[in-house]
């Protein structure tokens, strides 16, 4: 496909890099600013524009890669006529396209993508379009750039989005206070990765409500209390492990009926 | 090193595979259950006892790898004379074993252990001893069996055990809310593993810390809100979406003054 691509950050780069790989040909950059438009599309070796009426219409998908807020604005600048335009945001809804186009639709990596990157970890898609045709077009496209890729309407894709914070934002944060919880106490987080690591690769095989270990799920009290003794000058941590451990034993009771 | 390993559960079986596997020599499997002991003494291709009257005195290391509240009774009926016993538990202390021998200490696998692996995964060791020959014997011991070993008192076990509580037991707990959610909105988990399994093996390179995203992080208060409309009807993930956007905006308040 010929694709135009907006936007210069973080998953503008990957997925430039990784259509690129895939073979497909990338017309233009476009960026608010020459530099960060030219930086990239010199990485990517293509054109660059920064300004949105000098972009080409000649491309077969146009995707806008740019932070959520952005969005609306850079596609009322847009006037694509029936070119296929695509964002790429979670929790964003495809409507903020349709007067930029008649073709709409997204094309959202549930990945956090870094430009820092060495390798393009496996970035599953999900795809939806305002026509069967452009859902249709869209899936195949993301099939061709990525192994895994489903569709998913507005709602749905918030679903995913929240589900996604749930997972990956909140259990960073619980990694990051666990090492904070290390340095205060001299010890090495980094023996610690063995254990998360080993833990998401038996996600693979096993649901993740089979793998729960632990003094909340064995309803072990005293070494509950031991920990809060532990966490006494850390409310916030100390906080956070009385409301977890809760919901961990709610969830378990509910479940157990 | 010759081993009598006490145990016959998840921690027993797969310390005494990986022992063996490094070309240790198991003397006796001891088990409360004939059954149990005799299926683990089979599989180890060594012999079974399940009355600790008649286990040898023939051993260089005595290893304990029973449930916690089951260590300090197993204890009280050994009389090891200076024979080095071992247990493997992270919140207990070493002083439990004092009485059954003059040479005692903790052998911790910081990973957690099931029976069910196909492959021993990669088990960091938390090694104590009450002389210091004894914790350079468990230390080397350790080494034998395990590429990351470090040596902890009762007190920084503790430390790590708790920090374990946190990374592992809790961040599971948000893979199942989670998968829950996933379940009620007909969404599939499963597209979730590749950006879970990407934090994890990011962590090899970047403090946790550094890696944060998402609308607590960004202060993108219209998202939660969104979020926490998503949940109404699930008042358990609610709370603890709650919890856990507070404690991220107080952790990055905090540390950005």
């Amino acid at each position: 496909m010929r694709i135009v691509l907006m936007g210069t950050g973080n998953t503008a780069t990957v997925l430039g890099r990784l259509m690129k790989k895939c073979g497909h040909e990338l017309l233009q950059v476009y960026g608010r600013t020459s530099s960060s438009a030219s930086a990239l599309a010199s990485e990517l070796e293509t054109n660059f524009v920064s300004t949105p009426g000098d972009i080409t219409d000649g491309a077969d998908i146009y995707i806008i890669a740019v932070s959520d807020n952005a969005i609306a604005n850079l596609a009322g600048e847009l006037k694509l006529g029936n070119h296929l335009l695509v964002h790429t945001a979670g929790a964003v809804s495809k409507r903020v396209l349709q007067k930029a186009s008649r073709n709409y639709g997204v094309l959202y990596p549930l990945q956090s993508l870094r430009k820092e990157m060495d390798d393009i970890p496996p970035i599953p898609f999900l795809v939806d379009g305002n026509t069967s045709e452009d859902l249709t077009l869209l899936y195949d496209f993301a099939k061709s750039i990525s192994n895994q890729v489903a569709k998913a309407d507005d709602e749905l894709r918030l679903h995913y989005h929240l589900a996604a914070v749930l997972s990956n934002n909140f259990s960073n944060h619980l990694y990051t206070l666990a090492e904070e919880y290390c340095k205060a106490k001299q010890a090495d987080f980094r023996l610690l990765l063995p254990l998360i690591q080993q833990l998401c690769l038996r996600m693979n095989r096993y649901s993740p409500s089979t793998l729960q270990t632990g003094p909340a799920l064995r309803g072990d009290s005293a070494t509950i209390e031991l920990h809060l003794k532990l966490l006494e000058h850390m409310p916030g941590i100390k906080n956070l492990y009385t409301s977890i451990t809760k919901s961990i034993q709610d969830h378990y009771r509910r479940t157990d009926n």
